[in-house]
């Protein structure tokens, strides 16, 4: 009570010296970065419909759930999965101090470079390269890896750190969102123990709003009588295409209103998105800007948007066209 | 920001008619059901202290995680876990009316109430009840059937419903600790969908906070277009014991700084949970009330208490005796 109170005086105070408000016939843009056009008008459409008190399409606030893909759809993902990055440089580091390490041979090939070995070492190969990269350590040392990784390591093409390849128009729309009583979620791909060390500080969402790829750990008492989890070389869930609705319903129980992707792993979470009923957000960004970013999609081999591109003409979802729609790329 | 004023101006109100305010001279107990004594001081003076700004113990709101165990600690579970009721209900109704489910021996032996059949098909013949009954459904409707079950049947002592049998000191610890900025969890051994039918309704816990056991479910699109999960008779994770702080770290991704339970399925939850930096706070429920409730421990086939509670004697964690520092049990 105390506390609302305190929000209250504060509410008072910011209408008093003219700051915010719907109502106020001066209020700022909420989405600077995105042109004026049909993509953005579905977005504040849909929001307005849905929050209006009183509406036929009124949603209560516990029921604005949002969903966000992360690799191309709120961070970039070329030339590779950002967290493929992190497992080499990881691996490399880890085999470098190892002899025991590179005994074997996929990460005897990383560490000297050898791309043919690489390659041909293929799918098992780029598994072995993950698993080392990923376990054998707890879990609170591995967000302390992680950590310094993403605040260190460089994108080899704009030089800059992963943190700063967010897309500046998604960040908008996320903080859009949560000022409407939305609760943003990411449905990643990518590993849940990765994404949650920078999403909060990043994107403006907690861990517990972070769901992923995951892989077991195992709880145990120490010699010290302290109990850790390990992280383990092994991958419970994939986090990807007919997944992310199983994810969605294992971990938030309540399926979204409005759903963002860039590829054909989201299909099936805009799908299930779409099959609720009352108001519906289904969202992609379509990467047309080899500019400021990169143009791919039916072709691609990271990111491939095929099928649900497809999908999405024939029923209206709302295709952001980067280079038409984005007035600004990275932050 | 609208729904924002509307809030303040029915706080205004409140205010005004004379209702609430932690600052008012003439403020309520928030915790009525619990007798004065060791227990309900150990957590007002906890909560206190971590809400206390500018106190060395301060925890700010997002870091405030409670979670707690749900048999035995916020709900009954004697005879039997209410779940194993549900599922011996579900599954009877099922072999009933499927001829092909009476050719199997031990869902005929539930069907007859055969209970020597029955107990001689041991942990097998359980776990192919549990199967049948939560599985070959899509997750909709697996809801539906738990909402009819639950508020329908009744508890063969007490002759009232399940969602009755939950224990009202502890409604208002949950309602306590969200007022002070908490964000309160069920960390629990049942299914995850099962508890989440009435998780909010009765404990006022949203879906998304509610973790526990799940099976395996399946996307799939019909012949009609329409997208479901399936759920398939298969357990992929059980959330007991040490999979209650791997649960934790998945789901939430954050330490409880407060765990609650009762049993020794809880006690890597609450080692989990004092094993972190700062203020904690680890409590049990003590049954100790045949008269009430019931009164087991170190013995119980179901909740057993043993090992966890040396360790909380050990350590002054806090131990509800139940007989004694309940002042009601049921609502």
């Amino acid at each position: 009570m105390l506390s609302d109170l305190i929000r209250c005086v504060v509410l008072a105070l910011l209408l008093a010296l003219g700051f915010g408000g719907n109502g106020s016939s001066t209020r700022a843009d909420p989405l600077p970065s995105w042109n004026e056009g049909a993509a953005k008008k579905s977005i504040t459409e849909f929001v307005a419909r849905v929050t209006a008190q009183g509406g036929v399409e009124f949603v209560p606030p516990e029921l604005r759930i949002a969903t966000f893909d992360n690799d191309g759809t709120l961070w970039a993902e070329q030339p590779i999965y950002f967290q493929a990055a992190f497992a080499i440089d990881r691996a490399k580091a880890l085999v470098s101090r190892d002899p025991e390490l590179r005994k074997r041979d996929v990460l005897k090939a990383l560490l000297k470079g050898d791309r043919a070995a690489l390659a041909a070492s293929g799918k098992k190969g780029l598994e072995e390269i993950v698993a080392v990269a990923h376990a054998g350590v707890t879990t609170e040392e591995y967000a302390k890896v992680v950590s310094g990784w993403i605040t260190s390591a460089r994108h080899p093409r704009f030089n800059r750190p992963y943190t700063e390849l967010v897309y500046q128009p998604m960040l908008e729309l996320l903080a859009y969102l949560r000022a409407n009583g939305f609760k943003t979620y990411i449905v990643s791909g990518g590993g849940v123990e990765f994404i949650r060390v920078f999403a909060e500080r990043v994107y403006g969402i907690p861990p517990e709003q972070v769901v992923g790829s995951y892989g077991a750990t195992k709880f145990q008492i120490g010699a010290d009588g302290r109990p850790t989890l390990i992280k383990l070389p092994m991958v419970e869930f994939i986090d990807d295409g007919a997944g992310k609705p199983v994810a969605i319903n294992r971990f938030i129980g309540r399926r979204p209103i409005l759903a963002f992707g860039n590829s054909d792993g989201d299909h099936a979470m805009l799908q299930w998105t779409a099959a609720g009923s009352g108001a519906r957000f289904m969202g992609l960004v379509h990467h047309t800007d080899g500019e400021r970013e990169w143009a791919y999609d039916r072709k691609s081999r990271i990111g491939k948007l095929d099928k649900v591109l497809d999908e999405a003409n024939a029923k209206g979802w709302t295709v952001v066209d980067m280079k038409r729609d984005w007035r600004r790329v990275f932050p």
